[in-house]
């Protein structure tokens, strides 16, 4: 038993590549116009604002002033011009979604509370005029949004309802006899909550409502309201409530909003989808009220796109903070040389931070494409329903899968970094307490990732009812994922994984891409199948409701899955792209199978039990890992650096080089003094050096 | 292989004890009890100081406000009397360490700043005095600090050096000319850093420097030094720095401290353990320095006691916060019922917080025993080197384990809570940023297991070098178990768990506290037995250091299951206290198991790898978990509120009954509107119903 269990990292790993390791290392450069993506000039404006002092976050300031702070930074930012990327020309904007997001995501490490509110004002509340309203709509209220004159609340979230936005409960009832619109929040959960800019600045909103019209509820609309006077008064019939201090994001004035017989002109609802005529006749382009609904939540796709690229620079800021400190940190005489080991030369340290530097690449590279994906929808050169639906499905995976690793990341560069990690001034708690809400605005992570589960049984079901469920299932992961991504690639579900139990070239056998892309597709294709064969098997005795319940933490895990499996692939195309003789290309694969290694590794049991994995290649993958680790360890400056984040934007004083010139300083003084001839003896080495010599005269004593 | 995979639940589980369930549910009151444990009076009186609003914490505060506010609320705190409890009664002191600690932990939901802050100036200050130095010491500086006239620092750690206290760099350098010892820190990684009262309030610090006298260094020794006159002015050659905002805790007043050629005289050395006579000769009651060291830094454990504590409290109230609104907060129709499903009914909601509830009241329990220990250790009762040194071992094990499990408890209660969980108002998100430096001060998390592992592998070593290796790492692991808990009890590692595959009664085995206790214990096991055989060969080449290097990771991991295993036995013999027929024996019962299983589904690829379980019983371990967390879904509640924290400690708006007022008002609203005949008909339902007769149409079309 117990040599089967004896880590079998010595005997076992395949060592070919390890000799031709070239310690010239990799091109920063190169990797760096990787990092930067599709849209490098949008984001390096945005990063020499996010650089600017101007725009950074005072920690020392309490909820008020920094609010007021944030407020004169937006003011600011829309006068160097980035918010205005995504508007229309007509207007003084820029037409370029795309880059407006890449530069949106790089306003994080100013402020995320700036990010946010900005986000507030022109991703949702502008996005929602821009893409709900007419042209008419978009001429009366953008410009106004885009400068700042009118700062806009997005009011769609209430207390009551949050993920369930259909159910909200605010009603626009229209009165034909004043060809207005009354609105109303009937009851204390009605109210909208958690709403940026309506504690304190907002002027305007863009409120959700069920219109209600002729007697009948044609469901959740958006329409345009003015909320409080130029005094900062509210309008008759609203009030609300500040949602005073968050965990977070205090930069941002969230409050709540109630509204009693609140009535606007006819014209004021955003009819793009669904208008009402003066007489109170209801009509839509969509027949279907519930694909309505879905068509105006999708417009607003654009936030969680932008959030999945804001957990990515959060995860890269964190690790080159925590790697530079790594590198320069030194704690514990191990090998009694005088000479303190660097803390990233502990496996403990490397195994903390390494896999994560491995992830930021992955969720670095997917969000690229992913980012591109959404520019060809939203820019029209590429704007179809199914392309839109395939959107939703993408933002439903990554969002909550780089959010959580994110956070996951932060906490675990700040514990890295001890003591240090804990103040303010070296970043990371407080880029954390910011990022934290990003898990569950912009949908809830656990309801994006339901979605994305049902997309994938709902074409189980409804495709390959008759056929053999097994085979079904691996065809319509790849038939979803290759919907999902037509102009991506990720269209290699559905490949056939089996560990015969060849010993030879086992670690080889990791390494190779097919591989790792057939475990990791198999365990999600499996597992749709297994929940889509138990559903079928409960529905069939009456019992779907229950079975769908106890099977939702297995979906919403398996569409998690499908998430990193979405960021292994972008990681694995974006390879391609360096030369593959190059040592880049060498040190970004390992990188790459790392990353594959971590997630085969979490779910290690699985398959074990599938079969997909014997016993022996199983215990291969941490020893593998490890290997790849210390292989990459080297490299991890580099990698962090490649990022291409100035202390300006790092603002971490341990990751400013202050740590190496107190290690300097400190190993100078020992060295001085010991040249001095001054230095104390130290009484442990005498102490050492008595009960040696008493063990030897004892000795002697006894050879007497 | 489909088959194999699915969700074998349905059909292999045992519902032997299904129909059992006894309604009646659990005797809250006495678990309150056990909750409280062995200090229920001195819990309690914390309990009231932490409910009554002078002694909150106000979100709203900048940090000097906030300093200014716990220093105030410090000294109320000593007036209502628990900080005293510890210290020598001829001093007015309750010669109380366990009851002491008790009170201390509670104090975490008034403030995390006020616990840490008196933790500061009595558990450290104030400790340092009592255990370091002499009656004459204790009579010259403890009144003052018990009383709260000096406030002090606990000057131990540096800027360069943390984890490693044994290599500080302030030296304590005896005159014999004049009788003093003169202070200094040589350079910036010298200066004191992350010091509580250092930045404003202290006017002394226990110092922790290198004694050295005729040219020797006896090592780390601490000394009592004045650092400001009453003015709050520095000392002269003292300076200092504020180390400023921090991720929480920011009641505080950390800081930085410097010294140049500070003198102080000789009476100064708190000198239980070391002393320097006037002429300048050293002497010490302990001869080796090494363990003079540890025994020293041995006195402060209680530290590390008490933090296990606080993060236990961390963890209830989190879990009731979280666990009562889940039960009243409704989302989504999955019905169509009208009727919106309450987010404890949801299978994910219910993965999320129910394996956590287990981990809280494993924690709990474990947390009596640790501190049941420690008191019969600090009180004299049983006062024995090698007790103290089982009492560390065990602090080391499990402050980790709890302070990490009470941040993953704090952030999923907060993402269970959506959007309100984000709100300061409802504690979760302060809470935890106050918890995070819980993980690395005090020792650092990854230092302490390390600590735990290292005891466990040097036993190993030592004593069985020549025995059968496996064998022999089983005796060590239960030997080293037993000398850590002669009075505890956890004695009983070393049984074999092996699972032979027997499919009869499969959960029937899981559920077995010997099988579960095998299964866990097997694991600590052989991972230490196959850590020491590696290191032994290692060494052998002479690669020793690398060796242990690269099993780091994995020895961390091995000490992390033996701090959840002490907790799992702890919870195991608190059964015992419960009348085996009660329904609350029952339920706690699940519980436990629930624990157990979910420690064995985290690992359970090892599990799979060693053999120690066949595909077919690991498959089991997670659809039994599913089970059983269905089963204690309706004890949910009861769970928590047996913790027995009321709303003016807990304080979380969202759990207190607010959010069912909400979602009663809300239903009363759309009851009457129903019943009014005004309420609008659905689009939806109009479009379904049209949708269906179009159908119908077109088929009696296609008949005719």
């Amino acid at each position: 038993m117990t040599d089967q269990i004896t880590d079998v990292a010595e005997e076992q790993l395949d060592d070919s590549d390890l000799n031709s390791f070239d310690s010239t290392g990799i091109d920063i450069a190169e990797v760096h116009r990787a990092v930067m993506g599709s849209w490098p000039a949008e984001r390096q404006r945005a990063r020499d604002i996010a650089a600017d002092p101007l725009f950074w976050r005072d920690d020392t300031l309490a909820m008020d002033e920094h609010r007021d702070r944030v407020l004169e930074q937006v003011k600011l930012l829309t006068e160097r011009g980035t918010p205005k990327l995504s508007f229309p020309k007509r207007l003084g904007g820029g037409e370029n979604p795309g880059g407006n997001i890449a530069a949106f995501e790089e306003i994080f490490l100013a402020d995320p509370s700036l990010q946010i509110k900005s986000g507030v004002q022109f991703g949702l509340f502008g996005a929602a005029i821009m893409h709900l309203g007419t042209e008419e709509h978009q001429d009366r209220w953008l410009p106004a949004a885009m400068n700042v004159e009118t700062l806009g609340a997005f009011a769609m979230t209430e207390t009551g309802h949050g993920s369930d936005v259909a159910s909200i409960a605010t009603t626009a009832t229209y009165d034909e006899a004043t060809e207005e619109f009354v609105i109303n929040t009937p009851f204390r959960a009605a109210w909208k909550d958690y709403l940026g800019n309506a504690a304190k600045d907002g002027t305007a909103a863009v409120l959700f409502a069920q219109l209600i019209t002729k007697g009948m509820n044609h469901g959740v609309h958006a329409f345009y309201v003015e909320i409080r006077d130029e005094a900062g008064n509210y309008l008759p019939g609203i009030g609300g409530e500040d949602d005073g201090v968050k965990g977070g994001l205090n930069g941002i004035d969230n409050g709540r909003l109630h509204f009693s017989d609140v009535r606007i002109p006819r014209t004021n609802l955003l009819n793009r989808y669904g208008d009402v005529a003066a007489d109170g006749t209801y009509s839509s382009p969509i027949e279907s009220p519930g694909r309505r609904f879905f068509v105006m939540l999708g417009t607003l796709v654009q936030g969680r796109v932008s959030l999945d690229g804001s957990a990515v620079v959060a995860q890269q800021a964190a690790l080159a903070i925590a790697v530079t400190y790594a590198n320069q940190r030194r704690q514990f005489d191990n090998s009694g040389s005088g000479q303190e080991t660097v803390l990233l030369d502990y496996g403990r340290h490397q195994r903390r931070l390494i896999p994560r530097l491995a992830t930021a690449y992955a969720a670095t590279f997917s969000h690229d494409e992913f980012l591109r994906e959404f520019d060809t929808v939203f820019s029209g050169e590429g704007d179809t329903p199914e392309r839109r639906a395939d959107l939703e499905t993408l933002a439903a995976a990554l969002k909550p899968t780089t959010t959580w690793a994110g956070m996951d990341t932060l906490q675990i560069a700040r514990e890295a970094c001890g003591g240090a990690g804990y103040l303010a001034e070296n970043r990371l708690t407080f880029l954390r307490h910011d990022l934290d809400v990003y898990t569950t605005f912009e949908g809830d992570n656990t309801v994006l990732l339901q979605l994305v589960g049902k997309r994938l049984l709902e074409d189980y079901a409804s495709k390959f009812k008759e056929a053999d469920a097994r085979e079904s299932a691996r065809m319509l992961v790849s038939q979803a994922a290759s919907r999902a991504f037509h102009d991506i690639g990720l269209a290699r579900l559905g490949s056939i994984a089996r560990d015969f139990g060849s010993s030879a070239r086992s670690v080889g056998w990791l390494r190779e891409p097919e591989n790792q892309h057939a475990l990791l597709s198999a365990r999600i294709e499996e597992q749709i199948s297994e929940i889509g064969m138990s559903l079928n098997r409960a529905q069939k005795a009456g019992k779907g409701d229950a079975a769908f319940n106890s099977l939702q933490h297995k979906l919403i895990e398996t569409s998690h899955a499908y998430g990193e499996l979405i960021q292994w692939e972008a990681f694995t195309r974006k390879l391609e792209d360096f030369d593959p003789e190059s040592e880049t290309h060498r040190i970004l694969t390992w990188l790459r199978d790392l990353f594959g290694l971590s997630l085969i590794e979490r779910d290690l049991s699985w398959y074990l039990m599938s079969g997909r994995l014997t016993t022996k290649r199983a215990r291969l993958v941490s020893s593998y890992m490890t290997r790849l680790i210390s292989r990459l360890r080297p490299h991890a400056q580099s990698l962090v650096d490649a990022f291409g984040y100035k202390d300006a934007h790092l603002r971490a004083k341990i990751a400013s080089g202050a740590e190496k010139a107190r290690q300097d300083e400190a190993a100078a003084y020992y060295s001085a003094l010991r040249t001095s001839g001054n230095a104390p003896e130290d009484e442990r080495t005498v102490y050492r050096a008595k009960r040696k010599q008493k063990r030897e005269q004892e000795r002697a004593a006894q050879q007497k």
